[in-house]
Order: C-alpha cells, then structure tokens, then sequence
C-alpha cells in the first residue's frame, strides 16, 4: 500500500480537500480515505498539488511526430489536406522498426510529460515499404508498444485495417506498407497482440481505406471479444462526396449499413458529420474523437459540438498528428472552435451547479479511459492510480479559487502548471 | 557596449549563426558582426539558443487578468460576450490604484515570461467609481506605468476615451469611471503623462463610447503629435448593427467620416468588418490587431484573416483579456481559426522562397512594434535589443531544422521553449 496526500484531489464529488489516496501494490486505487491520516513514512504529502486524473489521449500517430513544423511551406500548387498526407507518406516511407522505436520513445515521453498517461495509438505502418511483412509481422506494433512501456505511458494499440487506396481504388505505392494481404492475415496479428498481453483495439482505417468484405468481419471480431473498434469519418468534404458517389450515402451511414457501430465505437473527427449520421451514433452508443489541434492545421473545419452534446454523444480527444501535445490545449480550443462556429459561450462547459463535473475534464479523462476500454480516468476506488499533479502556486493560476479551478486551467493554462505525472502508481516524471 | 552571441539569431536575412550582437549603452543595438569575435569577458556566449526578437503585445487590457477562468460558468440566461462584459465591469468596480498596481505588476511579470517584450495598454479605468477624478488624475495611468517598470516589460500607455454608454446613450453605472468629463479633459490627461516622458497612444475607445465631438479633437491631437491611435471595432455584430442604425454605415465607415484612419491607426479586432471597411483600412494604411485567445474565448468569431492579408493590411497580436499569455498559441491559433475558416492549409504562412521572412513572426514582432510607434520587432542595428531566448534542446523542438525552426516553434510549441526574455539589452529573466 501506497498513500498519497495532495493538498486537493478531483474525486467524482469534486474537489475535496484533506483527501487521502490508498493505492495498492497493483497500481489500483484501493480507497479514498476522508482525512489526513498518514500511515508513517509510506505517505507522501503533497502540500500545493492538485491532482487531476491522468489525461487520455485517445487518438495518436507516434510517427508524425517527425513531421512537426516541417509542412507549413508550400507542398504543392494546392495547400490542401491531401498534399499534406504526401508528405506523411514520404515520412512514413522511411520509417524501420529500431527508428519507430527511437521517435516512439521521445514521443511518449513528450506526451506523457504534457499529462497524458495512457493513449490510444492508431497504427498503420506495419510491414516493410514493399509490402512483405517483416519476419516477425508484428514488428513495429511490437517497436511501438515497447516504446510506450520504457517510456512509462499506457499504450493502446489499436492496430489499424487498410485494404484499399479509395472507394474500389487500389493501393497507392506509399500505401503498401499499411496492408495486410486479407482480412484474416490482420485479424491474427491483432490475435497475436492480444495473446502476448498487450491492449489492443481493432482500428479499420476509414471507409475510404477497407472495404465491406474486410469490415464485417472486423466488426463481428470486436463484438466477440469485447475490444473498441476506432475508425476515422468525415473528417474531410472530398471524402464525404467520395462515399456518396460510390455508396449513395454518407460514411457513418455506411458504418451503420456494416455493423460496425456499437458503444464500442469511437469515430475519430465526424467534423462534417449530418444530422442523420450523429442520430445513427447517438442510437448506437458511439463515441466521438475531435483532435483541435490537428484539425486546425490540417484545415479540416470545426466539428459540429453543439450537435454532437445535443444529441448526447459522448466526446473524447487526441493529439493526432502530435504536432502539439497539451491536453489543456486541445480542450481550450475545442471549446474556443466551438464558440467561433456557434458565435456564443460556453458550448462545452457545463453548467456545474445544474450538474456537477467538468465537461471538458470527462472529455479528457472519464470519456476517454471509456472510449480505450481502460479502468482509469477517475479518482475513485478500483481505477488506476494514473494522476497529473498541479503546481498551484504556478504564476499561470494566480487567482484560483476552488469553485473555478478547473476553469482556470482549462483557459488560462499551459502544461507548465503540471509539476509531476503518475501512472498506475509510479511517480513518471517531476 | 555588450557583446552576445548566441548559436542562432534571427536577422532581417533570416536565421545567422556565427553572428556577434554589439549592443550599447542605451540598450540599442549597434552592429551585427559576421563571426564571433569576442571582446573578451563582456562577451556571453549563448549555445544552445536561438535568438528572436522580444515579442509585441499590441492589445492589453491588464486587470482583466483576475477574470481568468472566472468567467466560464453561467452568467446569464443568455451567454454572450455583453454578459462577459457585465462581469468585467464588476472587477473593474473594485480596482483601486493600489490593487491595481499589484496586479497588473504580476500579470506583467507573467506577460514578459511569456516572451512579450513591450505592450500596448488600451487603459480606461481612469476615475474612483463615482466619477470623480482621484487628486492626481492620473493615478490610474501612473499605476499601470510604474507596474510596466517594476516588472521590466516597455509599457506604451494607450489612454481611452469614453465618453457614452453606446450609440446616443449616457454612460451605465459601471462605466463611470471610464469617462472623463470632457474631451479636453482627457487630452489634459495624454499631455500630462507625455511630458513626464512616458510611452502613450490615444485610444478612442469605439464607435459607440466616443461620440464625434470627441473623436474629431482626439484624432486631430494624434496627427499633430504623431501619436498611434487605437480602436476597437466591429467585435460584435450587436455593435455593427447597431451603428448602421444610429448612422446607415459600418463602424470604420464611421471611423473614416470621422478622420480617424492613418498609417497611425490600430483596429482592434474587425471581426465582422466587410469589404468596404477592408478596403479603408487598407487604403489609409491601417493595422489590424487579432486577438485568438480572447476572440475565441468571446465567441467573436474568426476574422476575414485572408482579405485583410489579399488587401495589404498589417496584422498584429493582442493578448486583450489575458486570459492566456502565450504569443506562440495566439500566432498558432490564428493561423488556425483562418484555417477553419477557409478550410485550405497555409492563410498566413507566407511562401518563404517567394518572399523570405516569416509572417507569423512579423505580425508578433515588426509589424507589432510599428503599431505602437516602438523602434524595437527586429534585430538590426538602431533597433532597442529586446530579445527572446529559445532553448534549441526543449522536447518540444526536436526535430527542428534551420528552414522550418519558426515553423516548428510556432505551431508545435508553448513559451516552455523561451529561456530567457531580453528587454532594452538588460536580462528580465531566465
């Protein structure tokens, strides 16, 4: 047993005071206890900190973190999204296992000193540029979890299904290394993962990039064994068009059409998402995954936020692209989006008195763990012992006060408030 | 003199290694020197950093500081920026010069940590809550300066007019301390702190507070003394609207008629200003100052960033409300949020071989410092040596290369980078 005693704890009731934190040896919160009542040395008093839960990131691609900064100049005659991903793929070309590893690592560190401690890592390099897979096929999700384990983050891997260059296109040369020869060859590596102890999630890329003969099955195998299926829609007009010309319909409505949504669903963006499509993820239980600071650079547009809390969707985020990593960033400024789109306040922010608990906090933590199929996200007993502590003292809070502290770091915040992260019980950094 | 010489400097040529900053007694630089040659113990090497100018904070409004994260919680049945206005009337009720001084001490402080070097201070709580001016009429003012020195950022004292409560109607309650009792009065005021040889700018506050009778002196005296003049306008469409009703045009069409457009006019935000009014502003040679940060937090909306840039007209930053004191993310997020609005990649990033220079960097440094009549934005000889230090070994800037460094700071970075903060070639911080 382990006993932490910060000066304020963020519990499902809130922030509380004179809060002790009983962890046992497996990293699991074992209680809550009401006062200060400090078992001899093996308590830590944590005067001036506030601990938060540990963020969640639900949605990363590690690699294109290299690409950071290098794809603001001019790609080509139209600066679209689309000239973006040639660039991506230029990067991803290059990329071997030891060298996934290596950018892996200092990543996870980046993030998990930005307050992530657990991530969902949407994978789709896989096999070598020609297409053959390595000799062991699981080679870079392998590079990938190994990173997340010596960095100290918790890493989903959700391995990612890619068939197809198009709607009944075939691949693209710089897509080679993203396929898998069928359907089955995928599922057993996704098997292979799963017996081998690792989290993992099944991930078929878009609908853009897996055709029906691969994504029923996919879906049929996320039913039975129960793992979150996370799949990328609407993020971009061209694709939307796409779909409508090939299918008559749009993306979500053709995930409907394959049974692949369920409350198990994440859809990652869903910024062009209809009326008709945000019903079909409301009846199914679905969440949403909007990633502000990516959708931004890459020029995306901003999802529907009023719509999607209307209509009940639970919303989580991601670092995306990682070409920035603050959680208090992506929160700030899916709230800021959403008030440019809706020309008002207070889009995401819930009115605590009628209902306590801090949207923005769920979207990046509760929601989140949910979303991964994680037991964290809270502070509250039988979940991991995954913390951020904040400096309170920090020049950034000056004026806090307890009613608003939350509100304080979400818009007045960097992640330089965050003075130490936790992870199932271990102290990450600090 | 002083000699510096860091790893990198940024130039009027671009990024210069093997560069020798001489800067003289009055803090001005003096010459840049090809090769490091140092003279002796007066010269610090600097490895390892990467020098830009100080960064210029065009719009503040200092005491709004203690609102951070105090605002986000249901102020009114109807959640706009004029019930954000209520609450910001309520804090300025209780500013006393003393109070006022401390706390616009400390977000200074904050400010210059952040990497701002001078600011522009749009000041209008002039009187006590009464109305009635204090014994020294300017205490207000003085208290604001004397903070600005205390924490060693360049403070140019934008000194507000006020005079009524919108279009035709007297002053509210709250705002009585804003106004002086006549426009003579005021520039009484602006004479008075010019001649103790302080910083200052006029600052009419809008269209709607500063009647004609006023605003015709007001933008005679700029003229005359080559002053800036700062103003706010078309924020709001509620502000719009109603100017095309008191007067069947738009506020800088107002602006205009009134004689108030020079190369020496700042326009605050212009969120909603149309074609027409891009067109004046471009015409007189104005600037425009965005503010993401408190634009996003207002639910303003996104400003016509692509027409102001194809009409010629300078833009720069403000951190208005200071709910967030980072020029990093207010650069990121208005190229962002222009991203939104276009939905293309690459509205303000200009094409560096087509015409070398950063843009994002000009509107938070060059461009910045014209608007507030400073000889600083720069680092060339005649140029005050404000400096901003980037550590080059931060995680946030792995990965960096000489072409993209700007790049790689600007959209994947917080002022966790900035190790140390130059003003006037003395060291504030670090």
């Amino acid at each position: 047993m382990r006993y932490l005693a910060p000066e304020y704890v963020y519990t499902v009731q809130g922030w509380q005071s004179n809060t002790l934190i009983v962890i046992n040896d497996d990293g699991v919160i074992e209680a809550l206890r009401e006062q200060h009542n400090p078992a001899g040395s093996e308590c830590l008093e944590m005067p001036g900190v506030a601990l938060l839960p540990g963020f969640v990131n639900v949605h990363s691609h590690v690699f294109q973190r290299a690409l950071r900064g290098h794809t603001h100049r001019a790609l080509s005659q139209s600066e679209t999204f689309w000239a973006w991903r040639n660039a991506m793929y230029r990067a991803a070309s290059q990329l071997t296992p030891g060298g996934l590893y290596e950018l892996a690592l200092q990543t996870y560190r980046e993030m998990l000193a930005a307050g992530y401690t657990s991530v969902g890592e949407f994978h789709y390099v896989h096999h070598q540029p020609s297409g053959e897979p390595y000799a062991n096929p699981n080679a870079m999700a392998e590079a990938i979890l190994h990173a997340g384990r010596d960095a100290g983050i918790r890493v989903v891997l959700l391995l990612t299904a890619y068939a197809q260059g198009g709607f009944n296109r075939p691949l693209e040369e710089g897509q080679r290394r993203f396929s898998d020869r069928s359907v089955d060859a995928y599922l057993r590596r996704v098997e292979d993962l799963r017996s081998a102890g690792f989290l993992v999630g099944v991930a078929p890329h878009s609908v853009r990039a897996v055709p029906p003969e691969w994504f029923q099955p996919i879906a049929e195998y996320s039913r039975n064994a129960a793992l979150p299926l996370h799949v990328h829609a609407d993020e971009q007009v061209a694709e939307v068009e796409q779909c409508q010309a090939a299918y008559d319909c749009a993306p979500i409505e053709l995930l409907e059409r394959w049974g692949a949504l369920s409350p198990r669903t994440t859809v990652i963006h869903a910024t062009h998402a209809s009326q008709v499509e945000l019903a079909l993820l409301a009846r199914a239980g679905c969440t949403v995954c909007v990633c502000p600071t990516t959708e931004g650079d890459l020029g995306d547009g901003i999802a529907p936020y009023a719509e999607l809390l209307t209509a009940g969707i639970p919303l989580v985020i991601g670092s995306d692209s990682n070409t920035r990593l603050d959680p208090l960033e992506e929160l700030r400024w899916a709230e800021y989006s959403a008030r440019m789109r809706y020309q008002r306040r207070r889009v995401l922010v819930r009115d605590e008195l009628a209902s306590p608990g801090s949207l923005l906090l769920d979207c990046g933590t509760r929601s989140g763990a949910q979303a991964l199929g994680l037991a964290t996200g809270s502070i509250e007993p039988g979940r991991l012992a995954d913390f951020v502590a904040i400096d309170l003292s920090h020049p950034m809070l000056h004026g806090w006060n307890e009613q608003d502290l939350l509100d304080t770091l979400f818009f007045g915040c960097s992640t330089s408030v965050i003075k130490e992260v936790w992870v199932q019980g271990q102290r990450m950094s600090g």
